[in-house]
């Protein structure tokens, strides 16, 4: 295959795709540089006929991953990159068929913990059945943060003061694995984000300015977001995207700082123009 | 005067008294001890007549200080301790009357911050003027926090190790001045404290278990709260509640750790019995 210029090491990929824009948006990305990945669709998770009618897709129940290795293996392909959300949970799409029964004990102690640590088991299963998993941002780099702003506003050096105040937040916080992203307004620290995630976090200090419990004055207020130090960016990146900007905006906040190639923004021009749209800057740092 | 049995070094005492049911108790504990002190109850926030026909009481708006201060002076006052919620800042309440006029440079300085700047800004003018301020817990030691269980119930060595991974946390956020508070469930920290304060916090982890995104097992689940480092006692004293427990109790949470001697609990015995009967843990931490 392969009018990919890029220098990889990697041979054919499969994608096992969830919900949200970010897998069509690996895949398109995929397609542009001349490869046609083999896209496992999640069944509940994401449309295959989303994908387009040129693409090489197949659906997957969770409980169909026995068959899922045996198809990769029938092909040839020893590289894989996961995206997207997951289906909720249901005892329909666990049902295992035969073929993925011998795997369950694998999985069996992955379970027994928080969402990471399900994760890096995850991880290691395709890894000890032989598999290599790569990260979007590894396979689609341009998806990621650039270092600099997307659109035409710039953080002022004042403001990015507030941004590095907001990172070394995280950064304390990464230890306890939980912060992903904090809200910054008023010379303070108005909001920490834990199991309620970043949309939640922002209507939080959105329902605070609107009960006249917070000002934030023009030009105030920042989304910072970055990962868990150690956090495994192949198979659980920190992302915004527009709904973010949105969300950001309509909260009277600013500015959104993120952590320059760690963070999955999808499409950095559609994403740039919404920034400029709204009047906000979105911007990445070292 | 003073039948008070602790060894102290102050004189007659002022309580100037904000909202809530703290102030009051403040005021049985001293008169508990033989102590009358001159209580200045902030119109807006207290009613004087709570206080007991006996009281030695008067009202002053905050625009009324320099007639506080002379006062204080006429009756050789010279120890001071605040405690309560402020009123809610009015025009009216703030009308500084002319005694009061020569002190506003004092504050104009105060105001360009956050709230503890506001607060440190507080204690140094009393300072600057002669007096001395206590806090809450220098005054009626048995406000706060003990070493140990409030009722019953006490953490298991399980739950103790999950707040003291709390507590940790409370202090790594402790340089951002942000954090007294936070919620632990399910392996993990679920809600960090910021500006929309505990109870919020504490409704926010609820909402998320009634809409199944959050589980919380039997036993499981802890509020955790402390003064940040460096937080002025005296006049910026972390509280709990009636309120509090019933709140922990409503999200099905199961127990509260303390830093002892840090956070105000108010009447121990009483709070004590409530924890049992809502089967909760409120429990001191060294």
């Amino acid at each position: 295959m392969s009018a990919d210029p890029r220098p990889t090491t990697r041979g054919p990929l499969a994608l096992i795709a969830g919900g949200g824009d970010y897998p069509l948006q690996l895949a398109r990305s995929l397609t542009g540089s001349g490869e046609r990945p083999y896209i496992a669709a999640l069944e509940g998770a994401t449309d295959p006929a989303a994908f387009g009618a040129e693409a090489d897709v197949a659906t997957y129940r969770l409980g169909q991953l026995g068959g899922l290795l045996d198809e990769l293996r029938r092909r040839g392909i020893a590289d894989i990159v996961m995206l997207g959300a997951l289906p909720r949970p249901s005892f329909g799409a666990l049902r295992p068929e035969v073929s993925t029964l011998k795997y369950l004990p694998h999985f069996a102690k992955a379970f027994q913990g928080g969402d990471d640590h399900l994760l890096r088991g995850v991880v290691r299963f395709f890894e000890t059945q032989g598999f290599r998993v790569h990260g979007p941002a590894e396979i689609a780099p341009g998806m990621a943060a650039p270092q600099g702003a997307l659109g035409r506003r710039q953080a002022s050096p004042e403001q990015r003061a507030a941004l590095e105040r907001g990172f070394s937040l995280l950064d304390a916080l990464s230890p306890f694995d939980v912060g992903q992203a904090a809200i910054l307004a008023d010379h303070r620290v108005v909001a920490i984000e834990a199991a309620e995630g970043t949309d939640a976090m922002i209507r939080r200090v959105a329902d605070l300015v609107a009960r006249g419990r917070l000002k934030i004055g023009k030009g105030d207020g920042f989304l910072v977001k970055s990962p868990k130090a150690g956090q495994d960016l192949r198979v659980d990146m920190p992302a915004i995207g527009p709904d973010t900007l949105r969300n950001i905006a309509e909260a009277g906040l600013s500015g959104i700082g993120l952590r320059a190639g760690a963070v999955l923004v999808g499409d950095r021009a559609t994403l740039g123009q919404q920034a400029d749209a709204l009047r906000l800057f979105v911007e990445g740092f070292p």
